[in-house]
Parts: structure tokens; C-alpha cells; sequence
């Protein structure tokens, strides 16, 4: 039998332990606010199944999910959480949040009117969080829209809203203008509601400082190890790292092109490792001749188009004892920053994250005791 | 209870006669050849337990896996297929191959001694593949490593090859001098070896014509309805449609920025429609601002960032009876073509596919009787 990581396919092992400690940057830096956790996309692409219960190990009492559906999973999951539903009861679907107790972020008129229909004829103890938009024009009840609603008591009252929450735009920039704008806006329109406990921040909203915390923050990203504050050095332990078996090694004989497209041509001598990893398990077509992997902490550069299910990399570098096939390659941690990878391939780290792919042997490590 | 689509997420709908009938067209194309079916990356991204019995039931009986462990799941839905693992086996687990009666492709030199040393240690039927490298420079043996082979009649008669098999770089570029070249250097280096069955072309290889089909064709994606002749009028039938529901309109009161980074700016009396599907589910961040949708055959653009779990679309040029919270708005098939949407997203098909993520409720239309 042969041990995992000979099996071909790449080892993504991810750092329940690097959570738990990121979760705990976060909340001493956002209290006496109260610090959620956001596992929507199963946890950002790590697994809620594994991330959340050690998120709940580490005292995280309030969980976001995007979708009704992720609720349900997480329900199953974390039976005492108090677990939020970002996206809203989708319409027809308000009894389903009931049935397991998911509290509804209510972002739209229809979704506000039909959860308060609910809320007045079913007897349920289910509260509800009203998002208001600040200037993202995403989600949430605009000016006009807020004032309709508190000018109708009888559905206000029926929503038992118990917190007011908004999303922030740009607070990886905390220059950016729109950061004190949607703070102004968020007060004026807070203004209008009866008091709530009111809820702003996300990963990068907690380093504009307290006064983006409000009662309820809701890191997502930086729980994962992504820099929350872009051209700082990064607060966060990492919590992923990708390797992967080289599955071929060729010494080029004469000049080459290297892989779809021969957007590459190497040189005689040059040495090329071939890795199975490709954009069918996240590692992103648009590294194609700009990503890099580690081998030992030597950087080597991706060469040619990344494959769907491979990667050629130009190790000539490497002295040859130190590569061969089955010899393991770095592709994110160490010596490839997941925030760099990101920059290289034109993205965010997020996306880096929600795309690692189903085809890796997944190990995690687990919480201290 | 909600209908499905009602839940907020997207519905991807996967055509399996579409897909039965690509098969047909490349059959009919590439015949006397026999035409094998690439279901790797569980069937790019499409489901292989659903496409894989498609097309076994359409007379495909020879299929492509990337990794020995898409292979032991092929083997549990196709209990009579012939299966080749495109990766090999990795050092150590050459006897799973023989217990899942997988066929190996034999890449590189390692991998051809231990499946040798296996073969005459071990009495099993099992034949094997051999690649070899004709410019791609990314799986197969170099000239070098085929006439090391050659001289070693012990481990070639043991190896018991069937077929030799090479891959074309640049397919979907017809005039690319590299086509003629590869075919050159797989006749040279097929002249060393014994006689054996021959099989180059993948999906756009089959479009080079007669002359590189050999005896057996491996399409991939244009079973899954991308184009695999660019440039020209796609003669495959579309497999992948993807809608989801509008969950907020917002009628803009005032001029606003939309999504992160406040990238785009819309004046007042613009409608923004918010769809829950974002880059977790591989509608990818690169078509930001570029990507569109269409709403009963009207074009909608794709307006400020793509979120992790959220797009936002100008719906100003739609008849306000024509879109409201729920409707149902196509992002991938009707009104927006898969390999357009690529290109918007500085991508090709294939990445689209592969990335189309794991919250669409999927549905299966069956192949015609």
C-alpha cells in the first residue's frame, strides 16, 4: 500500500490549531465585542464539518453561513450555535430557518414582509437580524425602504429584530473614503431603528479599529490566514499548506516548449518537474508561467500553462540530489505565501481558498488541548 | 416547503443526452477509430458517477482518470469498462491498479520498472500504456528513455504495452507548426517500439483530422459542450445551464458605488439585481465587471466585483415586469455561452467547468432511450 502522499495527488493539510489562535488575535482585538466566525463555502473551501466545532472549542458562540442550506448543514453540526443565515430566507423557504432554529439576516422588503407573516402567526422564539445597506449595494434595505419599515410597527415589532448589521466595501484600504461613509451611514440609519445590537465588521473592518467594532464582529478570511490588513505584516498564523509529489522529472535533451499552448520554450539542460495538481483542484489557470512552488525553501517558478490536472515547473535550480520523483513540492505555505500565490494568479487569497479542490487527501491538524 | 429554486442558490442543469450525442458526433468523426471518453476531474466538474454510465450506455467503453484514485471510484460505476490512469501508478501503489483491474499509463522511467517488476512478479492479464513525450514536455518518455527501453527486451515484454499514446500541445490551434511536428516525433519514436495501438488526439485532435485519430480518440471537454475547434462554429451541443434567482433589487435612490473595493459607480435610477452565486461556486472573480447574465434573452452585465457568494447585475435595460426578487436569471447556456464567458474571464471552458462549485443543486436531464 503506498502511503498517502505517493498516491499522486496533492496533501492539503489544514491547521485547526492556526485557527484557533487566529480566532483569539481577533477577538482580544475586537472586545468587548463579541467575535462570530463566517464558515460559509464550508468554511471558506477548509471544511466546516472540522473548522466550526473547533471554532465552538475556542468559545465562538455565533456562526455565519451564506446560504439556508449551509445552515441546515451546520445545524446538524453545532446543535447549540446561534447561526445566521446571510442570504435570508429565500421565499416559500421561511419555516425551514424555524424548523432548525436558523436566524434570518432580512436584506429585502419581500423577505422582511414574509418573515414577519411568519413571525405573527407562528408561535417561535426565532429572532431576526435587519441588514441595512451602507454603500455597498449589495444586500440590504436602502433609506427609503428602512423608513417604510419603521413607519409600520406592527411588522417591526412582529420581526423581534435583535440586531442591525451592514457589510463594509473597501475596509482592506482603510484610506478609503467609503470606510467613514458607510460608518456615518450606518449611524444615521441605526438612528432610526428602535436600539439594536448592531454588527459591521468583518476581518478587515476589526483593523480599521474600535470604532467599526459595534457588539457582534464577524471575521471570515482572517480566521484562514489571510492578511486582513493588505501591506501590513500579516497578524494571522497560517493555516493552510499545499504539497504535492513530483510524478515526473525530464532532463531536457534539446530545446522544449512546455506544456498547452508552447507559451514556453526552455532551454537544453534545463530540468522540468511535472506535479498532478492543476486548475481542477484550484490551483488557478492564471499562474500559468507566474506561480512559483518550494522545494526545500528553493523557490521554483511554474512554467508553462497551468494543466487541468497538472503543473510543470522548472527546477534546474534544485540541486539534482534534492529532486526527484516523489520528492515533495511546496505549493502554498512554506516559501509560497498564500496572499502572494493570490497576487501572482490576479485574485484574492479568498479565492485561493474557496478554490482548493476536492481531489486532495485533506489532513487536519488538530486545536491544542 | 420552497421549490428549488426558490432555496437562493443556483441550479445547474446537466444535459446527459447532449452529452450522449457530443459522444456520437466525435464517434462518427473520428471512426474506424475506436473513442475512449476523458471523464477526469469527475467528469470536468460534471458529476463521472452520473456522465461516466452516459456514455457507457452510448457504447464508450474505454475511459480516461487523471489519478489511481479517480480510478478506484470509476471502477465501483463501471464494473466492465476498460479504465486508464493518465497519472500511472504512484511508487508503491501498483497493486491497487491490479485490484481495481485499472490500465496504468507508464510516463516516466520509474514508473515503467516497478509496473515491470510487478507484471513478472505478479501473474495478472493486466496490459499497460506507455507514454511518450513528443514536445509537450510534460508527461511521457523522451527519445533518450524510449531507446533505454527498446534495449531492454526483459522489462518490455513484461510490461505487456498495448498501446503507446502522446498528447497534442496546441490542438486548438491548427496551423500551429507544433501539431506537424508531434506527429512527426510520435511516428519516429513509435517506429522504435513493437507494434502497438496508437492514440494522440484529445477533443480539438480529433478536428486535425484523420491523420492524428490513430486507433483510439480520448475526448474530454467537447463531450461537455465546449467548442474544440475555436474559430469555428461550435458543432457540439451545449451540456451546462446555470441559473439562480434574483434575492434583492435595489432601485439606486441616489448614485452609488457596488461591491468591494467600490470599483463601480452607478448613477440614480439604476436597478442592481443581486444573485446568490459568487467565486465559491466558480463564477470567477476574474469576471469582475465583465462578466454578464441574460434574463429572458436580454443581455445583463455583471457589474462591480464578484463576491465570494454574490454577484451584482445591472438589470436598468430590463422591463421592471421582467425581473423582480425570485425570477430566475441564466449565467451559464441561454444568452451566455460557456466558452464566452471564458474568454471573458481571461479563461478558457474547461476552467469554467471544472470550477463550477459544489452549492448548485444539480439536476440531470437523462439521454433519450
Amino acid at each position: 500500500m503506498a502511503t498517502d502522499l505517493s498516491r499522486g495527488a496533492g496533501v492539503l493539510t489544514i491547521d485547526l490549531d492556526a485557527i484557533v489562535d487566529n480566532y483569539r488575535v481577533l477577538q482580544r482585538r475586537s472586545a468587548p465585542a463579541e467575535t462570530g466566525a463566517a464558515v460559509k463555502a464550508d468554511a471558506y473551501g477548509l471544511g466546516a464539518e472540522r473548522v466550526a466545532p473547533a471554532l465552538a472549542g475556542a468559545g465562538c458562540r455565533s456562526f455565519f453561513v451564506a446560504h439556508l442550506d449551509e445552515g441546515i448543514a451546520l445545524r446538524r453540526i453545532l446543535p447549540a450555535a446561534w447561526i445566521a443565515v446571510l442570504h435570508g430566507p429565500p421565499a416559500g423557504a421561511e419555516r425551514d430557518l424555524v424548523e432548525h432554529r436558523l436566524t434570518p439576516v432580512l436584506s429585502e422588503p419581500g423577505q422582511v414582509t414574509r418573515w414577519a407573516k411568519l413571525a405573527t402567526h407562528t408561535p417561535s422564539r426565532l429572532s431576526a437580524i435587519l441588514q441595512i445597506d451602507t454603500g455597498m449595494t449589495r444586500l440590504g434595505l436602502g433609506r427609503t425602504e428602512v423608513e417604510a419599515l419603521v413607519a409600520d410597527h406592527a411588522i417591526l415589532n412582529a420581526l423581534r429584530l435583535t440586531t442591525v448589521m451592514s457589510h463594509l466595501a473597501c475596509a482592506d484600504e482603510p484610506l478609503h473614503p467609503l470606510n467613514a461613509a458607510q460608518l456615518a451611514r450606518f449611524d444615521e440609519l441605526r438612528a432610526l431603528l428602535p436600539p439594536l445590537k448592531a454588527s459591521l465588521a468583518n476581518s478587515s473592518g476589526i483593523f480599521l479599529g474600535p470604532g467599526s467594532h459595534f457588539d457582534l464582529v464577524r471575521p471570515g478570511v482572517a480566521l484562514y490566514g489571510v492578511n486582513p490588513a493588505p501591506g501590513q505584516k500579516n497578524p494571522m498564523r497560517p493555516v493552510v499548506r499545499l504539497t504535492a509529489p513530483v510524478i515526473q522529472l525530464r532532463h531536457l535533451e534539446g530545446p522544449a516548449a512546455v506544456g498547452y499552448g508552447a507559451r514556453h520554450r526552455s532551454e537544453a539542460g534545463r530540468r522540468i518537474a511535472t506535479v498532478a495538481v492543476g486548475y481542477a483542484d484550484g490551483y488557478l489557470r492564471s499562474l500559468s508561467g507566474c506561480g512559483h512552488a518550494s522545494i526545500d525553501g528553493l523557490r521554483v517558478p511554474v512554467v508553462g500553462r497551468v494543466s487541468m490536472d497538472l503543473i510543470t515547473l522548472d527546477v534546474t535550480e534544485v540541486p539534482e540530489s534534492r529532486v526527484e520523483p516523489g520528492q515533495a513540492i511546496d505549493l502554498i505555505g512554506e516559501g509560497c505565501d498564500l496572499d502572494a500565490l493570490a497576487a501572482k494568479a490576479g485574485t484574492i487569497g479568498y479565492e485561493i481558498l474557496t478554490s482548493l479542490g476536492g481531489r486532495y487527501l485533506r489532513r487536519y491538524l488538530p486545536p491544542a488541548a
